[in-house]
């Protein structure tokens, strides 16, 4: 157990740990609600409490809406919320009746006659969750929505770097690649930026989104500057359809000036922490032995926070329709890590 | 609780509320078979109910076999099946061996080696279900074969008439559009008629079935005179491969003279019921206002209802198998709702 | 009950019944091994016991990892999982990060690092399921890897003419068809053979496998003699992509001199036993008045058995994890089928 409590983050007097309906995206977020998101997926991330199946869900509907493809992120929120005893029913993109025709709203509203007790989506339009979670009864997780947010993943993200470097408050990261269509990269700068970590983007002049200073990022065209001193550098997975002409040359001209080798990790801090959202392309946006340093690397580690975090927001977020309401300084019931069967 | 206890339709004296092995379609079905299903229906329409798991199905199997693509039915399954407490496993059509060569036959007798308490199956074959449950142990639940029987939608619609309406003898319903193709209207027009209802069929003669009088049902080419006086509208999808010539010129052109608009719904009852199967077309057969209008549409109700008649049919389906049994007046255990977890 | 207990193999003096971590194919497993997942098969073969739900696997996960499309091994082991209690997850092919570009051992560490406690793989690729149980913490279950194994079809196989003939040993079984690309003929060799059956190989000799004789197969080009006096013949599945001339003139040429018909079955034993793994091609491998004779066609019974076999080696293989420890002369535990809810 690395849970340390000391890095529980104090909820304010007065304040709601998570005053929201929904999780829709990080940006707006209080510094001490992702926090408190951070410390309830630490009580998950226990292998003693995430191996073992909670009651904390059971008789709740969760309906998995994935409109994107994307089977890691899926098999992650099912295995979530198997494990809190959820009934959960997943519906593929490809057998979608939004495929024949149907609007948005209209299938926002099928799925919410249906009395889902929550609703994890993932869409390839930015905002198209934010539209369902406003038609629906039930709290929505947004599983990634275009280039907009994937909040989970930069939830699972801090918490791998807290867990390993022990805080997110001063730490130098750099994020690198395709920054103009990540919306992992988006989530990403918000809470980095909100948690009072310093965050510098790193992608060609055709990646880089305009205005991304205003975020409170800093921009880099050059990988060795880019990365000198970082304590961490998260690289994003270039999508192969970007390399078409329009944005990239050729892969390996990509590799060659934006690909993570471990020569151009050496100017970075002696205990830099290497992350990728998966799946990794290696070879194009990261060499093979930087992905397989086992020392420097927390890609796998990830992946295991990732059903952590979406265990606790699973929680989290029916936790009012299950009775349990904040009473301004602690919860009206029981926390559910001990009630698992 | 919407239920009202003088809906319950009495079951005549030596009569067996529901004495089939499956549920293969609506024709043949006695009034009192239909009322039982749709009081059974009412125990799970209760939000109570229905969002709190039943035990009723606990350690059994049951399989969806969907050999044609369809989110929204097979989600309604999947739920209502977790929502009893059954192991519900779902195949997909795409995966399917039957793509690989074998036999409609052969596939049953795979599926029934495999001792499922109840198979629920969609084809794109009328007849294929049926064929299908001749040849397996547990009972069969029809959820759309070809052109022929859908027997859950019917029954869904008539529990979301008779919840609005308080009856279902003596109304005026218009079932209107592509009547030809829809399984949806040959279960509706079966159970309508049987229930006592008057029940008429508006469509272009191209998508007109031919002797459509001999199920009791008046035909009606023209949108206006179909409408007048009715309680009930029920629109059906209009499938877009229609429109390749052979039976439609262009959808505005359909919509120009069987779309569902406010207007022509100024000649039916003042308190009309307007519902759709699902999902929509907005702007081909319904126009967005009076699909939107929350006075007078039944189109989420009617997915809502979907959920509770599914749990409704798979309870009753397997009461045989779990030792329930019909005593000549009363069955011979507790009614399933109230053992739930 | 057709289960004789003095069928059960008895393992010998200090050895482990089942000494491995994985089930990666039937080579290299001692025959009381396979003797030892036979019996414990044969406890779930029982209607009562695999209709009941067992808790042996309660709050477990149970990943099921198909690359390679395959319904009715997918069905039979979510069943099977199910059925023992775990949390079954399920991934399919088409939706894939390996289709991303994600490499083999990439996926295997994601999937290790969400913390499932068995998996079960399909892969197109010889030897991939052992390079992912390679990587992995938890036992891995090969649900078939290219040409090379599919232990669980040749365990069930085995169960079936066991059940059927009352032993394995001495019985004279011909294997037959594209023997050459059959997964589902290697593992049988290794099974049958060690088991101390007598063991032939029948096939067109552009689909004779070179060597065969070195598995201790006898090799016969033609169906009359390779079928005198068997007592089990087993038809392999006919790919219909070996049909385009590299291999096979024709499927009409292939049944004239491979299919298995009434004729050709008269050399054999009057109570020879028919096989097939599924799906059929009827008229291709197997003339339908062959696979529907009652007496003699067992192919139902093996879909029977796949489940109580796959039940089998997830309960086994999970057993250290579990606690459940061979004490030398039995096991720590209660054995699991008597503890089912």
């Amino acid at each position: 157990m690395t849970f340390a409590p000391d890095l529980l983050t104090p909820v304010p007097d007065g304040a709601h740990p998570f005053p929201h309906d929904h999780l829709l995206g990080i940006e707006g977020l209080k510094p001490w609600e992702i926090g408190f998101l951070l410390d309830e997926a630490e009580r998950w991330s226990d292998p003693g409490n995430s191996r073992r199946r909670s009651g904390a869900l059971a008789g709740l509907t969760q309906i998995n809406a994935f409109f994107e493809n994307s089977t890691r992120t899926l098999v992650s929120f099912e295995i979530a919320g198997k494990r809190l005893g959820a009934d959960v029913v997943s519906m593929a993109v490809a057998a979608s009746s939004v495929k024949k025709g149907e609007t948005l709203l209209d299938t926002a509203l099928t799925l919410n006659a249906m009395h889902p007790d929550v609703i994890v989506i993932r869409h390839e339009a930015a905002g198209a969750v934010a539209l369902i979670a406003s038609k629906v009864d039930c709290p929505v997780l947004n599983a990634g929505d275009g280039a907009h947010e994937h909040p989970t993943q930069a939830l699972l993200d801090a918490l791998t770097i807290r867990r390993r470097k022990g805080r997110l408050a001063g730490l130098k990261i750099a994020i690198c690649g395709d920054v103009l269509h990540s919306r992992v990269a988006r989530s990403n700068f918000h809470l980095l930026a909100t948690m009072g970590a310093e965050v510098r983007a790193v992608a060609p002049p055709t990646l880089m989104p305009v205005g991304v200073e205003r975020l409170g990022v800093h921009p880099y065209t050059d990988m060795a500057a880019g990365l000198a001193d970082v304590d961490v550098v998260m690289m994003l997975r270039l999508q192969r359809e970007r390399m078409a002409g329009a944005y990239l040359p050729s892969e390996r001209e990509y590799f060659r000036f934006y690909g993570l080798t471990e020569e151009r990790l050496s100017g970075a801090a002696d205990d830099v922490l290497v992350m990728h959202p998966g799946p990794m392309n290696r070879g194009v946006e990261i060499a093979t032995a930087v992905a397989d340093d086992i020392q420097r690397s927390a890609i796998t580690e990830q992946v295991e926070m990732g059903v952590a975090v979406r265990m606790a927001c699973l929680e989290v977020l029916t936790r009012p329709a299950r009775g349990i309401e904040w009473a301004g300084n602690a919860w009206s019931a029981q926390a559910p890590a001990g009630d698992r069967a």
